[in-house]
């Protein structure tokens, strides 16, 4: 008999915080639809009436089964909940659930709200009242709780409780400023549950003494039953309280599955690490190799003495199988492990080759080969694919690039203005006719994508309907020298969309193969013939 | 009264498993000397005899106060401590201490050394006791111990105390596959703190669950007066427990700094952030912003909400200071912020502008005019120094770029090889002087680069030393077309590091302007007249 522990998502609102992390409208309903797909409970998706995109955001309900909570501040001292204007937009959200943050710190409160006690919590309880009213689930967010309480314990009660007197759902206690630690947490929250019954609290913490998830942790053992975090434990400062790394734990880990069930299923866990990476992708941010149970490096041993132990048994070394949330194991020094991951990978892909086939080394050799030169076939399903085919020669030679030149210009225009142009020249080769292309662009690889697809002779048809519709860009260190690789997104005329890759010290060079590779992987897709 | 508590850095053994890192000789020594500087008590600088590197920086003693110690395995069964090769290497060290490695798991006992669980308790004690005879200060690291005292308490027991009765100065309990938890470890060092004092024991915790900080914590909590780590969480897989996250906490946290002592003083604190930046710079690692305590993002508030209130009183949103640890707090821009953000952060980059200035609602106005065109001037501070004193009309007008051409190309050379060309030219007019430059590169930036910095006339001297030190792309959607926004890091002779942004569809003009913005930076700081 397991307690339900409820998991609320907020990456989308307190995540969006993070330097340098911008949520566009589309990757907010991406973001969205990864989390209802993985099990989470609660997607939080933003604050509407505070911005624009938050507020086109809450026109519809972006998930299926996880509620939509829109988040927002309690109403403002000196008005009515009826004439609050950040209420009234919240009402207006298609959300499920309506969160609202109040201070619990009586410093905060009198310090900087600069209003009395007493009216902070009329606001509290005139906001749930309001939403609870609508037909919403309400929630408040006790903000500073921790602190709060370990200056002025009762009035931080005072605070909780009157949210859940009003008829809140949940009344989460946050630790505002990440500074709260393990013991203290779970202490103050067993007090807690005397005046709020652990099934209505939930722990929002922040990792700014590198105890997040430890804190998440001894929330729950003290009775608190919904957890807030983020995905990769994006947030401002140090960030939130990683979900995946908890995730990770509370599935797998007997001390807490023997006790605690959560709305992730063992199928949705097992794209846990999958969810991770494509968050990276999506914000360009490198992802964070040594991540607990997601990280690529989660479970790669090095030195030699772990990874015969590993080998001979994986209990040894690992504390939980790297398979339950798609990890793998990496051991650098055999390819045992290697093969039997490559089989099942290029069975996902649509390649198949067995275990024995000799072909199979042959495209391991090519991968292991290819990653020590920064290419990355992790979301890069259609040249890893082409990589295969290519050992299997199933890939015909449908054209060769003779020559390229791309350029790029600046200069005083007619009208006396700087302007910039690009221009791009393609000479291919198909069969026995050499076709030269010139086109312009709104930079260098976009002039060199539209030359290279202007005309290539008896396949032009094939690739009418060819488009780039992402591209990304990573620079890092590949040994002594900067290696630049790139990503990218194509899609066709029926919608269908894949993912190429190049690497090379010269971007223009590295977005040239992946562009090549796009092409030739349309051709084989279409069944073209050489 | 205060317990001292020792730390134990072990970056240069366990930390060197971090997978894609390498130490050089120098670079050990210069950590090893970082880490003297820094307070640590002991420097656990590698496995003499197992591989020519270490043996080599075991020939001379690196640190002045900080206790350098040599790590290797207990003897091997069937030998004589006197004949084992591994324990000979230990004692031929230039050490102070000498740290052996041995399973304290009877699976690990039986599986993976495949001995007698006696025969692994002989092993402990003769090992200890030979290096005790040879003067030295000995530790057992019990590798697996809390698995191991799960499965067996007894056994996991009869390795600490077989250690800490042959003369063992320390006993480290090590959570060697990160599969522990806060409360489990607490609990289980209360028990062994019955057996073997607390005085004796250490910690030595991996971050697999996301809790090696916490579980460090849990463990001093429970007795134990030496913490193992490393810089930065460095390590194999998940990494070690953050050393640096540790002393912040400690030092800086109320909880224990009036409990617990460290050999890091006040002013070593305070270098802290210096410390982890300087390791990341040596391994070319990219830093982890949001680090605890020294990270570069650890401080910085976006939400508009936030930063007013931050600026009221820093306690009401800050656990601990920023300079403590030698690091700064940060107000990021956005279109959130107001005048007040404002004033603060170009104070911050040596800006100083009046809140009721003019010029600084023109600043306000510029900066939120290019956020909304994709720029982001946080991480880019000297561009954003430019665009204030731009306004203030404090930025000669240095040069003008009249024209640059930039052309990537591909082509057979006179071998028949398919090869890449990256060329480019610049015409500048500095005064009246028209100068025009050509110069090739690794790539269409790296050319441009080379191009513009080669001859500035009279401001050529000045520019000399400049060297563009990273470069990072993203490209993202600015309305409906794709924006690129880059961000070039630039050094100079002096070793000042600057960062400078520019935004464009075109990935090349992005460049151009972020290349431009560095160069006259360097200008200005240097005082150049126009």
């Amino acid at each position: 008999m397991t307690a339900r522990v409820h998991l609320f998502d907020t990456t989308l609102r307190d995540g969006a915080q993070t330097t340098g992390v911008d949520f566009s409208l589309d990757d907010k309903r991406a973001v969205a639809a990864m989390l209802d797909k993985l099990g989470i409970d609660y997607v939080e998706g933003g604050y509407p009436g505070a911005n624009p995109l938050d507020t086109a955001f809450f026109a519809e309900k972006p998930t299926r089964n996880a509620k939509f909570a829109a988040f927002g501040m309690t109403k403002r001292a000196g008005r009515s909940a009826a004439n609050d204007p950040g209420i009234a937009a919240l009402l207006e959200a298609k959300a499920d659930a309506i969160v609202f943050v109040a201070k619990s710190s009586d410093y905060h409160v009198r310090v900087a709200l600069e209003i009395s006690l007493e009216e902070n919590l009329i606001g509290i309880r005139e906001s749930v009242e309001a939403a609870k009213a609508a037909g919403r689930e309400v929630m408040l967010d006790c903000e500073h709780f921790f602190d709060g309480y370990k200056a002025n314990p009762d009035y931080a009660l005072a605070c909780a409780r009157t949210a859940y007197e009003a008829g809140a759902r949940w009344v989460v206690l946050c630790d505002t400023n990440g500074g709260s630690l393990p013991d203290e947490v779970g202490a103050i929250v067993a007090e807690v549950t005397r005046t709020v019954p652990g099934e209505y609290l939930g722990i929002h913490a922040h990792d700014d003494c590198g105890c997040a998830v430890a804190n998440s942790l001894a929330a729950v053992e003290s009775g608190v039953r919904q957890i807030q975090g983020t995905l990769n434990g994006l947030g401002e400062r140090c960030g939130n309280a990683n979900l995946v790394t908890l995730i990770g734990a509370l599935k797998l880990k007997d001390k807490y599955r023997e006790r605690f069930s959560l709305g992730v299923d063992e199928n949705q866990l097992g794209e846990l690490s999958h969810v991770s990476r494509a968050l990276d992708e999506m914000l360009n941010r490198a992802p964070n190799v040594h991540a607990p149970f997601v990280g690529s490096s989660a479970f790669a041993t090095k030195a030699g003495i772990h990874a015969s132990a590993v080998l001979k048994d994986p209990r040894t070394y690992e504390h939980v199988a790297p398979e339950a949330t798609g990890n793998t194991r990496k051991v650098l020094i055999s390819d045992q492990g290697g093969k039997s991951n490559l089989v099942a990978e290029l069975e996902r892909i649509g390649v198949t080759l067995g275990r024995d086939d000799p072909r199979l080394g042959r495209v391991l050799e090519e991968v292991k080969d290819k990653e020590a030169q920064g290419y990355a076939f992790e979301g890069a399903d259609a040249s890893f694919f082409l990589l295969a085919k290519r050992i299997m020669r199933e890939v015909p030679e449908y054209f060769a690039v003779e020559r390229f030149k791309v350029s790029v210009e600046r200069r005083y225009n007619a009208n006396g203005e700087l302007v910039t142009f690009s221009e791009a020249t393609v000479k291919v080769k198909v069969g026995e006719e050499e076709l030269i292309s010139a086109a312009e662009g709104n930079g260098p690889v976009n002039a060199l994508d539209t030359a290279l697809r202007k005309d290539l002779g008896r396949y032009q048809s094939l690739i009418e309907g060819l488009r780039l519709v992402d591209y990304k860009v990573r620079i890092f260190q590949g040994g002594t020298d900067a290696v630049t690789r790139v990503l990218i997104e194509s899609a066709d005329e029926t919608g269908a969309r894949w993912t190429t890759v190049g690497v090379s010290p010269n971007i223009i060079d590295a977005s040239f193969q992946a562009l090549v590779d796009s092409i030739t992987y349309k051709l084989v897709r279409a069944g073209a013939t050489a």
